[in-house]
């Protein structure tokens, strides 16, 4: 396997996919695959995980850093830029394995040919370092300025974030101050510059108005290339109480380009040693999901053990760098069998955002938990009442995530239950983590209601994951994940009492359980959950029957403007039957130990044809219950889909006026899930691990590691065998 | 008194405002007060009440006889038509106590002048006939044709309704027998024509490809005019099997114009004999408010006992002639106290309609009667999920109207309880009014949840009398009248005990009523409603208070297009506090006796402001609650306006893409409210009628007759003084 993607495409609308595709990261920042000429317009971005800040009426957002790798290089006086100047050469690559972005780009000038080669990484080590390495060479003797800067005209969607930034200088230290206009945050960003060859340099601090700037001014010469090594550091108040002075004694500790190489290698070698998926037989398949969890471990939250991961990981702005439900349901699970201590970190998350989800239950005047739909620190929710743009009239439009979307307690109920059962850990329960589920289970009590002519509890007015259809009665999954989340809150409390009494007294003060328990105990088997019809399909909600019946593409027919929102009151497939993702059949992939196959199989064939697959969240569910019915075979398109949702670039951009691109780590770990519990079939059960494998025709062999319960294992599935091996 | 209307305006843009304000009806058929040359574009329309049609896809509408009164002169071979041919004198009048339409007309030619006055009525003895005089002077000698036909080029909305049309001739008679295209119905019009004069005259049948006219040549001199008169029939198959061998044998019979138009005159008399109002100090009120009840009599159904009015009368296929709440809500106490007949037949017409409301409740897995939001022949509901139009797509809007507005059903249950009340008669009760006022509450029964943390019963996801507001939980309107639907339906099984008990035996049959009653009692007190605040104001539905407090203007101020529909999921009010029409005023005008004046003040001083008065059905219900705070002088603006709704013509004509317009009988309705029920204060107690009189400012003296239980009364009102005197 070559671990290494390559793009020789440098036009003006590939760089935002570019960006993406390529990025580089380390959980602490992501730094976006763009080039080093590149700025705002080409989407560039040191994107940082878990700090935000709100302009004024706009959307809060995570903190782009100032740019400390922007370097851009100068022949005769005229800049070599890509887009902008065209190049006879340009190649840019990715080692997925070690995380190292490479760029090789040619230019014509009149003078004689300009190369410039490139290196970076966002430091796997050493959280707030990246690594820089730029060469020039020429093909004649001319001259050359590099101009090696911090960029602070940055990208932002709903920015300015920054309302003054303070430039300094210590030696070949750049240094750049860039206070929040929140007045509480800064961020620091330093550039440690270090040249070397035969040409003649000297450099100045300043040209024109242009401050944060070393630029070189050489006479180079063929056969002899220039070398600019930058090693650069990004604090901020989050991390310390003066980011600049930490800057400071970041880059004048004697970091060596090289050897900080050297050090982010062996700890990608060591991610790959127990992360990685062998694959034989199918190296398309086995590039691409390795890719995705390249991607994964780039985003992961290393440096604290108290952040989760993005819908968009740390690609930038969109989506507001929130947590969604995407988080617990389909990123967990590659950590919590490869890297513990990233689930951990996730589920701490949530525990920690508790108040947060208390707060706003109460503020619809339920009890218990309601998480955020779009989290950000603390808790808060970054969900808009109004999210999407309409098209035509310009107006934001009224959407019902922030407030129907219920659904999304029950993720994080199962999340703490999950990270217990499989890596039997149960002193999350004892911080928090039974309250938490509890208070889900509570959440979920205060929704439900009873009809008069009656005997089951109902849940009205929700979104279920299928966001194209609003405010709908007994939405068959969120119905189902409520009641399971009060089966867990019961399981929780009794988990916690066995194992820690003092907190489980303490979890009693807190919760009024003892009161509450036998009550949820009582009406728990009364939820309503809706059941297969004569025809074995589960209706996604009261009276989505009676809507019409018609095709994705005969709705797509129906569009006004391609960027129309396709939900919503009026959305052209509101009222019909077509859905955005897998909704029932995530219910059913949930719990397809509750049902037959052939309810299974045919809801999947119901549903299927109707879903738009219009969420990166979609295809994986789709593929993971075709295994569950035995057809990996009809499993393979989604699962691929889904594992080169960032590998092929593209997807939705936009939902209505609202740019949404960005990596797509649900699909990566949506695309790990299919692999290791759909075709390997692995599922944690209360006698350990086991394999219920079922490969796709040609695949020879799959192989993977995994820990439960601290122990480490290693599945190897064949097509006629399959086995694990405790290591 | 004057009891004339004129008008000179003969513009294009005037003749649907003409068409309404000068309407002339029977109960059968309305006739809008469109000129005698008028047809399908100036909205000439000969709109029938209760039969109705429907083409493919579009809504189902009432039908349009084809026009006998079209009627066109020709001068030297040159249409004297308006507007193309402009007039040097025109006026159109109409005497609204004899219920005569006059217009006349002088035109120049290259000749001379030409000078045409006619005059129309709706037969209010013979509901089937229609009369029109049509004169015709010169000041010079010409040669004149008259073109006298039964149009059938008609307006219509959802057309084409007639795919086949059959003409005829008997000597003076031309008929019309025009068949619906839903193979079932058919109208049948006469016209039967005699000319008078000096002048020469022959006519022929045909003239080119147009049937169903004569036409008369005529060589005319001055002194000398020409009269034709035109007795006109029409016949649908709602009213006779042949409905072509009815318009015959009507038109076969000797009716002279002069001996119908004095009986019909006669007519006329008895009915304001009984049903005017007389009002000293304020002419404008009191020419208004009997020019509106001029209008409620036009389209009061007299000529069967089982017919209701349509919310836009008999103007017209406009609200597709459907019967809303307006009927029982603002349109029922004029009839009620005046002519009780009327009144018998629009609540029978909700008791015949029963089987479409449980059929209705059903369809949406509800119980009991869910009456029609826009009801049709045999309560079909002509309602569309899809009742609006968006102006930026064109897409039709999903609205609730027809599935949300519950509380239609109350109204029906109201009306049947008020008649009974007023009137005495309790025989409605046994021919199913009791299990229509039973299946009303049932409905509201099933419609009851209660939350698990929560011990009283609430009703979700409706639309209140305020339709800006789509799918709120708790509208303190919608549930006090829910919780008085089930009382009554209590009381209502009580009175038929009392009065009939062998229809109550069968009742109980019918209904379980014995099961379900003592349930139904035990439930009552616990529905939820809504209290007021610590400022005294009550929430129109959960959630109320936090919307967007802003003022009517700013939110007009919004529009991107004046046509836009204001409600809906992302109207421009729809997530503020302003709202299209009284609602929370509507329930306190509706239940003043629970409350203080303190609060029903409060409630309209918070209101108020809020209100855009977008319904005809707003205004008099601020101009009652006023009036039940002891402010007429406050109430007075709001009557008027209800009072000059048709009076000043214009109003509303644009939901969307949709055209609305037409007259109001709600606020003509509504303005008797106001004027008998608030300034002179009528109600009907156990004790009989009293009246609770207050004037507004500069009245010296209101009075009316009214009929309470079998007895006559007249209410004499000064400002000192009120009495009741039996007559």
């Amino acid at each position: 396997m070559q671990w290494l993607i390559e793009n020789n495409n440098s036009s003006k609308e590939a760089a935002p996919d570019n960006g993406n595709r390529f990025l580089v990261g380390n959980g602490y920042m992501g730094i976006r695959g763009t080039l080093d000429e590149h700025g705002r317009d080409q989407l560039a971005a040191v994107n940082l995980a878990g700090i935000y800040d709100r302009v004024g009426d706009g959307w809060r957002e995570p903190l782009n850093a100032p740019n400390p790798l922007h370097t851009v290089i100068y022949a005769e006086g005229k800049a070599l830029a890509l887009p902008e100047m065209e190049a006879v050469h340009h190649v840019q690559s990715l080692d997925f394995y070690h995380a190292i972005l490479m760029r090789k780009t040619t230019w014509k000038t009149p003078k004689g040919a300009v190369t410039v080669e490139s290196r970076r990484f966002a430091d796997m080590v050493h959280p707030h370092l990246i690594g820089q390495e730029f060469t020039v060479s020429v093909d004649a003797p001319m001259e050359i300025q590099i101009l090696a800067e911090i960029d602070t005209d940055i990208w932002e969607i709903y920015g300015p974030h920054y309302n003054k930034i303070e430039y300094s200088r210590e030696n070949d230290n750049l240094y750049c101050l860039a206070y929040v206009q929140n007045g509480r945050d800064q961020v620091a960003v330093g550039r440690k510059c270090r040249i070397s060859g035969q040409a003649d340099q000297n450099d100045r601090f300043e040209r024109g108005e242009k401050a944060g700037a070393f630029i070189y001014d050489l006479h180079m010469e063929p056969g002899k290339p220039v070398t600019l090594k930058s090693v650069c550091a990004v604090y901020t108040t989050n991390d310390e109480a003066e980011p600049l002075a930490a800057v400071q004694a970041a880059l004048r500790e004697e970091h060596d380009f090289e050897a900080l190489l050297d050090t982010h290698k062996e700890a990608w070698d060591k991610i790959w040693a127990v992360g990685q998926v062998e694959l034989e037989g199918d190296d398309m398949a086995r590039d691409c999901i390795n890719y995705s969890l390249y991607h994964l471990n780039c985003i992961a939250p290393r440096h604290r053990n108290d952040l989760s991961i993005p819908a968009r990981g740390l690609s930038g702005q969109t989506y507001k760098g929130a947590v969604f439900w995407d988080s617990e349901m389909f990123i967990l699970d590659y950590f919590l069998y490869t890297q513990p201590e990233v689930a951990k970190s996730m589920v701490r998350y949530r525990i920690d955002t508790l108040p947060g989800a208390l707060e706003k239950a109460k503020s619809y005047g339920w009890q218990g938990a309601f998480y955020a739909w779009e989290s950000q620190e603390g808790g808060y929710d970054g969900c808009s009442d109004y999210n999407v743009t309409d098209v035509f009239t310009k107006r934001p439009m009224r959407t019902f995530f922030r407030d129907k979307q219920v659904h999304i307690s029950a993720a994080v109920a199962r999340a703490v239950m999950l990270y217990t059962d499989v890596t039997g850990d149960v002193s999350l329960l004892a911080k928090g983590g039974a309250r938490t589920v509890l208070e889900c289970a509570r959440f979920y009590y205060s929704l439900l209601v009873k009809r008069a002519t009656g005997d089951r509890w109902e849940i009205h007015d929700v979104i279920g994951p299928d966001e194209y259809h609003e405010r709908v009665n007994n939405n068959a999954y969120t119905n189902k994940m409520a009641a399971e989340t009060c089966r867990w809150a019961i399981k929780a409390a009794e988990k916690l009492k066995e194992s820690d009494g003092k907190a489980y007294a303490e979890f009693c003060v807190q919760t009024n359980a003892e009161e509450f328990l036998p009550k949820l105990s009582q009406t728990v088997n009364s939820i309503y959950v809706p059941e297969p019809n004569e025809s074995g399909v589960i209706p996604q909600f009261d009276g989505y029957a009676d809507l019409e019946d018609t095709t994705v593409q005969e709705v797509r027919n129906r569009l006004l403007d391609p960027r129309e929102y396709w939900g919503g009151a009026y959305g052209v497939a509101s009222h019909t039957q077509v859905i955005k993702q897998a909704d029932v059949v995530t219910m059913l992939e949930m719990f397809h130990g509750d049902y037959s196959q052939e309810i299974l199989r045919k809801n999947w064939d119901y549903y299927e044809p109707r879903t738009e697959h219009g969420s990166s969240l979609s295809a994986c569910m789709y593929a993971l219950l075709a295994c569950r019915f035995g057809e990996p075979d009809q499993a393979y398109p989604f699962f691929m889909k889904s594992a080169q949702a960032d590998w092929l670039g593209g997807g939705k951009q936009w939902a209505g006026l609202v740019y949404i691109g960005g990596t797509h780590p649900a699909a990566e770990g949506g695309a790990w899930k299919v692999l290791a519990e759909g075709f390997a079939g692995l599922e944690w059960t209360d006698n350990g691990p086991i394999l219920r494998a079922c490969l796709p025709k040609g695949w020879k062999r799959v192989a993977f590691r995994f820990c439960c319960r601290g122990k480490w294992y290693r599945a190897e599935v064949e097509p006629d065998a399959a086995e694990i091996i405790e290591l």
